[in-house]
């Protein structure tokens, strides 16, 4: 019996299903397979392409402000884990535990790090003495396990990958400048790369990192009106280096503690990329993070100098990352596939356009379709690729903008989240317990307290009493 | 009580006790650090630089060929590790076992992958239907475990970094040619690259990887005289496909079976860059690996214009990579850490130079000292460093040379092995038998069946009986 090729079928609409829409897209796209393993996703080589790509523009970032990249153990001992307090007890619940090497029982388990704050401080314990030795600047590109029961394709999964930086600093002023600064890198990239708009702020004590003194994210809006948390960084002042001894000799020969700090940008981006720009007919790339910025789709290729134009056409545009697609599909079957890829633009040629000098180029996201002179392609494609990436950021700011409201009671709040689905700005008296009271009733999380306040209202928004702070509420993933 | 940096102190000597100087120079080059776990080492920004460039180069080669990246779960159940007999055979005494994650205890114990062939094959399994699907040409980097007894930064740890490629191929003689072809890709780049000359060949059946049908190798000598097996390649026929059930419907409709191969390499070969090239002085880096190419040392750097001609010069040098060491350290001190670190070249440059229009060039591996005008210090440098790459690798090739020996009886392999350590060529029955005397009277394995082979004798050098082939032995890391 021979199997057959699957034809390729439409995917459910986002507006009937999101999240069916979704997986299919991540599925059809051939971004990942779902594995053998419960929670963890097989990335296929157009998703990993992405996350190399992504791995390229922030690594460069990285490496532009002085870090530099190590590569720390996969493990960390129990006791290890334990020795900062409410570190353990944050990801002591989560993780996957290694009790045997080969056929012999470890005498202390293993944790398989769910993140890497444990083993940076015990390093830096051993490789920090004088100032001199300050700051401390790493980050790591690996994969973390985190042992989440319900998980969904780079959104959350039990393994997943990710970069983590662990700085360490003479001054609580230093770390907390560091902390802004990584968290001002990921949101230029994400704006400038990715086109996602994000708004950066601070989490509360509820929301923050297990062990940090303070957390800041970026968050972005979904097309569905959800929240995703795109990065964090951490400002951890003294706490882990009390917790691991981390300590130095300063210029006038005291012992002081250094200051610390963490951030970290995951695979679940690539989810945000499919939420933000995706459509009915696919992923949507931004051509800056595109592993494939332009297919060039012969058309009747059979027809002698057909073939032969689009590959010399290939060679012409040798700046951008351009295929042909000479498979001996239908022209039509070849746009369904590109449109499904979500490669930003393609280039029909066929014997009539040749016979005019031109080619037709068909931008992915509002399917506008262009008649370019051959003898001006190059410049033509650098342009309507820019004009595509800087058309998307303003898209996904439009839809953001359209999708935020402002609640002043908890009946608004909950009319909004039952009508509206999008971000709510509402004002805080910062008490915990307003922020359970709002999650129960309405199931919103407090996304941020921004860096951009506005004074929206005098009182919270759930007791009443004095507000404190204006906060960016919202169902998130 | 204020800690100290510590003082570097010399290395001890690699006449004295090899395997010392080995450690003592990851340690004081700062490649590596030990950590908390058992058998797992911290990769620190410098070991973790020449594995990036390391990365960089064999990512683009493999590219060129046509492979793709993926990324593949890190966790295997044990059920999949079990499907080909000869694989978990050779892996199961040797993987860490996860049994619980979170709080609770596991249905299906997980291990960590000691390499992925099981999730390739099942992941295949699923998305090769047809010959169209053919061949699938991916790779991954990641971190493999092995829970090793004995354990020595780059040459054997429990967690390393690697490479896997796995393929498939619609017939044994296109896996077959990719075999080959990785295996020639992998000797290139450490001729080219790392001036490491490489035996090619293939491994015995006792030698071969658990499950291959053939395993192919290159063998490189380190400095004492064993040998280090640097890449492997393996050409698993039908097995795997067989065992995990991936066919595919050929032209004529009929389902076949594929065929596969793997290949890797891993962060151990930045052990034989160690081995080859080093010296008492410390690591010796050949440029096109070297983090940092060039290092300019200013001599008496307080002095008017030193500091500023140290950047000029490093300006405009920015084809390669430089860096000005203006520390408050004293000359001497910095050109120890220069040859420590193994940088190929130093530049030094006082108010004398200055004066003079000059600037003196040290080569790391032969300590000449070569004056430069300063007027064609770019074209020198470049010519400096071009010759530097090619005379390691010239040296490297003519001191495994003089010590590859020929062994026609097993009273000469004796002595060899005993009086000059190094690679020994002698005839083979290609018996089973005759490989494990040889390796219990003398500790040497068959290291390969080289490409090239010489008629030594018509006698196997154990046995006496008519020989097949002639192999490389030695002790080996």
């Amino acid at each position: 019996m021979a199997k057959e090729k699957k034809l390729v079928e439409a995917i459910t609409s986002m507006e009937e299903d999101f999240a069916k829409w979704y997986t299919d897209v991540v599925i059809k796209a051939e971004l990942i397979d779902y594995s053998s393993i419960r929670g963890c996703m097989i990335i296929r080589p157009y998703g990993y392409a992405i996350w190399e790509n992504i791995q390229k523009h922030l690594d460069n970032k990285f490496k532009a402000t002085g870090v530099e990249n190590v590569y720390m153990p996969m493990f960390i001992p129990e006791s290890l884990l334990e020795k900062e307090k409410d570190h353990v007890e944050g990801f002591a619940p989560e993780v996957a535990w290694v009790t045997h090497g080969g056929n012999e029982k470890l005498q202390e388990r293993l944790c398989v790090r769910p993140t890497s704050e444990t083993l940076f401080c015990d390093f830096y314990s051993n490789i920090i003495q004088s100032y001199r030795d300050l700051p401390k600047l790493y980050n790591q590109w690996c994969s973390v396990v985190r042992w989440e029961k319900t998980t969904r394709p780079f959104l959350r999964s039990v393994e997943f990958l990710w970069q983590e930086g662990h700085t360490a600093h003479a001054t609580k002023e230093e770390a907390n400048e560091r902390t802004i600064q990584m968290l001002n890198v990921y949101a230029d990239f994400c704006e400038n790369v990715l086109a996602i708009p994000m708004i950066k702020g601070k989490k509360s004590d509820k929301e923050k990192f297990a062990g940090a003194e303070a957390t800041y994210t970026i968050e972005a809006l979904m097309h569905d009106g959800k929240a995703l948390q795109s990065a964090t960084s951490h400002d951890f002042g003294d706490g882990f280096a009390k917790a691991f001894d981390i300590q130095y000799t300063d210029k006038n020969n005291k012992l002081q503690y250094v200051y610390q700090t963490s951030w970290g940008m995951t695979t679940r981006i690539i989810g945000a990329v499919i939420m933000v720009h995706g459509d009915n007919s696919g992923l949507v790339l931004p051509p800056k993070i595109a592993p494939i910025q332009a297919m060039i789709i012969p058309i009747n290729q059979t027809k002698e100098g057909v073939l032969e134009k689009a590959f010399e056409l290939k060679d012409r545009l040798k700046d951008f990352k351009v295929k042909v697609d000479d498979s001996d599909k239908t022209p039509g079957w070849k746009f369904s596939e590109q449109e499904m890829r979500g490669i930003p633009i393609r280039i029909e040629i066929g014997p009539k356009d040749i016979k005019n000098n031109q080619a037709v180029i068909v931008r992915r996201d509002i399917r506008e379709k262009i008649f370019v002179s051959l003898d001006e392609i190059e410049g033509k494609v650098a342009e309507i690729l820019d004009k595509m990436q800087s058309d998307m950021l303003e898209r996904a700011r439009a839809h953001r903008d359209a999708h935020t409201y402002v609640a002043k009671n908890m009946e608004e709040f909950e009319h909004i989240i039952n009508e509206k689905p999008g971000f709510i700005k509402a004002m805080w008296c910062m008490d915990e317990a307003c922020e359970t009271e709002i999650k129960e009733k309405t199931g919103a999380t407090s996304r941020c307290m921004p860096f951009e306040q506005e004074h929206l209202d005098d009182h919270c928004v759930c007791c009443g009493k004095p507000a404190k702070v204006m906060a960016y509420w919202g169902k998130a993933y």
